[in-house]
């Protein structure tokens, strides 16, 4: 994929400054940019790159002064970082969104319908009776159980699988190998000892813009929904367990598990490998540090969390400090403690 | 799937009070059931919620005396609980575990056989000489590597990858995603510091009514078997590494990391995110809190342990109390020193 | 795969004691042996085992001298630990590694092209203008995206997924389930708090002889590229976030966690569940512990690290030691400063 930085400019409205005839392939940082790529400067701090920079054409603000000669092709427009998101979002449709139409042998139960302008890719397995909206694209060997609801714009990556009545919105990401409605972890204890399991007949709801990482895994409910709200993020590897429930525009990093029944505010952020207990509520806005384990619920909104079991993130810090010098403390203590017995000594 | 009223006394040996002829689709818990939904009173806590909950019918006790009036059909059975629990493993069932047949394309390999009244999804993979059982569930995208031995009723869910020459009992369930025989970490140092791999030719072993939870992962053992024995139950995303054996009934839960060699008990329990050390071995009836970290062997059947390393669970909680404060225990000291070197002054 | 001792010794280049025509049929450790099983003895700390071994064979040194009658057969060679690995590799190769040709239905994306001597496994994916070499194995339900490349004798295992634009080197091993080139964790917050998608336009590389765990994930980069340079060994369910960097020939254990633009050293050892936070260095030769949380860049080589948050090695355990007896600690402080406040009364 090549243009000119001419066919780019015309693109962004914007005004070329040197050879509009120069051609560029791919995108990059300013301070990595080589010949071929083209790159931009938004935030002034980065300006002195803007004399250096290998990249062959530059997307900077129609107000920019030049302090010094540039090499690189200018392309001025009114908002840089606007411009280079948007051509970072189209060369992301071209090389791995874009894709329509259907590849065979694919696998649509009976009963399922899916709606316009659609990717199935090779080996994708669709189940019975499922509701699949427009614009949808499921990759290879991405399961879809029976009775599935999909809006529109989602993407479901490669090898994804999505167990039978779960509930998925509009524009939402599953990536690869992500497990959403696996059974709940119930089992009843029995009297000698074994466990018996817990049916786990309920489903996920994924609402709008919900994004799964890779290899991530949802349970379902036992009965009910597992939820997550609008706009959540759920990175890769984490776990969230039965009947959890996540609030709206709340960010989950890598490898932290949440316990059955929880439920997690809106606008929290949960930092990566974090475990939340079981039957816990966290408040809009909690912040949990990386590693931390909270076992308690969490009442009042904004608050920061760190440890394991998790306390006030200040408190954490002062107590963390003091925790490397125990060993001093302890040889201070036992000096005190000798002074304290030998008094008439001294 | 509606039934009405009636017709699931029938099936439960019930007795209906109210309009047998009303209508129901679906399960639920009583505090959270509406119209169309049958729910079930087991507790006498929850008695207060028969008289507002929204179901259209409830399974009681023959035995209970109605306080005030009720809007719902009730059914009366002698055991509320375990009729509820039957109709919940009918309703699954009938939505997911019911399927019967072979969808195409799936792939048999050379001498395999498989037993009766089993279901082999399309796109599902079963490599050559298996020995696979009847009343087998085997879904989508599912592998199942050459000379696997699998007993009858296990199911295998949509993408779970078998290697070769794993054996699993009667009655597991292994969950979409879950890895089971893939290498052990063995890499033996050279010289120049870097790896090279050891052979890992053994394979793992489940017995029977083991269930692994969805993206879970167990390694085959270098040479011999990696075992989990029968009825234990391990979570989603728990790792289990080379030669690991586990005991009987022993539950796992999610993002649990077992580290090679080292052989945990029965009647264990070992929370989530935690992490044993290799070459240990646990008694049984060994409890772990929630990201520990077992460090030693554990010989005392029946312990608790906390804390990453971990120790006793009583000591650990005391310890922890006084962790928040250890900067408060710093200021009493330093006013302990400052009162000791100016005696003289007070 | 039924072997004569006599076949065995011929390709060791060794000479049989006892009964060349005895068969075995697998191998296995000296002390956990049976009946057919044939297995060495290199370490003389396991010498008695070889009087007592039910092994069928034994390969000894040519210089051991019994002290004892031996059941088993022995065949001396120069090198037992060498040739005992050579058999384990062979054993690999005929039971898992051997295969080759193409299974089908396999799908096989316009402009792709795939070495001599592969396997590619039924319902294998490779999608377009991918360059794959030769003695490359594709298991079932592999996913190759568009444009990857893939060097020589490299094993890409069940269900792994390979993203679009990947370049993989020679002799790597990507275990099943394993997801390379899943989109960073990247956002941007918005003003009313909910989040936008930065697109990920990189990639990821893999350098040569490079191992990737089962359920594994590696982010791509946003732009530029993820990289895990020559050697290195990455376990089970380790997450790796976008642009970050491992050095050459470190060991990466499971369930470990790095995040984004964090650049690890060569030679390094991150134990199990280890996390390290983003945007940091660390330097060559750095072993963190298992559980351990690094969150600071690390400079001089050869460093120990423990804790979360991590520290010394040898600090945090006089810490840790200290940290059980808090509880003492806090009593004898409070026995001073009772003393201390009453001193009058002495």
């Amino acid at each position: 994929m090549e243009f000119t930085v001419g066919q780019i400019a015309e693109v962004l409205h914007g005004a070329v400054e040197g050879d509009a005839a120069l051609r560029v392939d791919r995108l990059a940082k300013i301070e990595e940019a080589q010949a071929g790529a083209i790159t931009f400067l938004a935030n002034p701090k980065y300006e002195p790159q803007l004399y250096t920079t290998g990249a062959t054409a530059v997307i900077v603000s129609r107000t920019l002064e030049l302090r010094q000669p540039v090499t690189a092709a200018l392309i001025r427009v009114e908002d840089p970082y606007s411009c280079f998101t948007a051509l970072l979002e189209f060369y992301q449709q071209s090389t791995r969104t874009g894709r329509r139409g259907v590849e065979e042998p694919s696998f649509l139960g009976a009963g399922s319908t899916i709606g316009d302008n659609h990717y199935r890719g090779a080996f994708s397995y669709i189940g019975e009776n499922c509701i699949i909206g427009q614009d949808v694209l499921i990759f290879p060997h991405a399961t879809i159980g029976d009775r599935c609801r999909i809006g529109d714009g989602t993407i479901i990556y490669a090898g994804a699988k999505i167990y039978a009545d779960t509930v998925i919105g509009a524009r939402c990401v599953v990536h690869a190998g992500a497990v959403i409605g696996s059974d709940g972890f119930g089992f009843a204890p029995q009297p000698d000892g074994s466990y018996r399991p817990i049916p786990q007949i309920g489903n996920v709801v994924l609402e709008d813009n919900v994004s799964v990482g890779a290899n991530a895994t949802i349970d379902c409910a036992t009965m009910g929904s597992t939820i997550i709200r609008e706009g959540s993020k759920v990175d890769n590897l984490v776990q969230i367990a039965h009947n959890v429930e996540v609030g709206r525009h709340t960010v989950i990093a890598a490898q932290t598990g949440i316990s059955g029944s929880t439920k997690i505010g809106s606008y929290c952020v949960l930092a990566g490998q974090t475990g939340i207990a079981g039957h816990l509520t966290l408040a809009d806005k909690t912040t949990v540090t990386a590693q931390s384990g909270v076992g308690k619920s969490i009442k009042v909104s904004g608050e920061f969390l760190q440890g394991s079991p998790a306390f006030s993130l200040r408190d954490s810090l002062r107590a963390n400090a003091i925790f490397r010098h125990l060993p001093e403390l302890d040889r201070r203590l036992t000096a005190l403690e000798r002074n304290a017995q030998t008094p008439e000594k001294s």
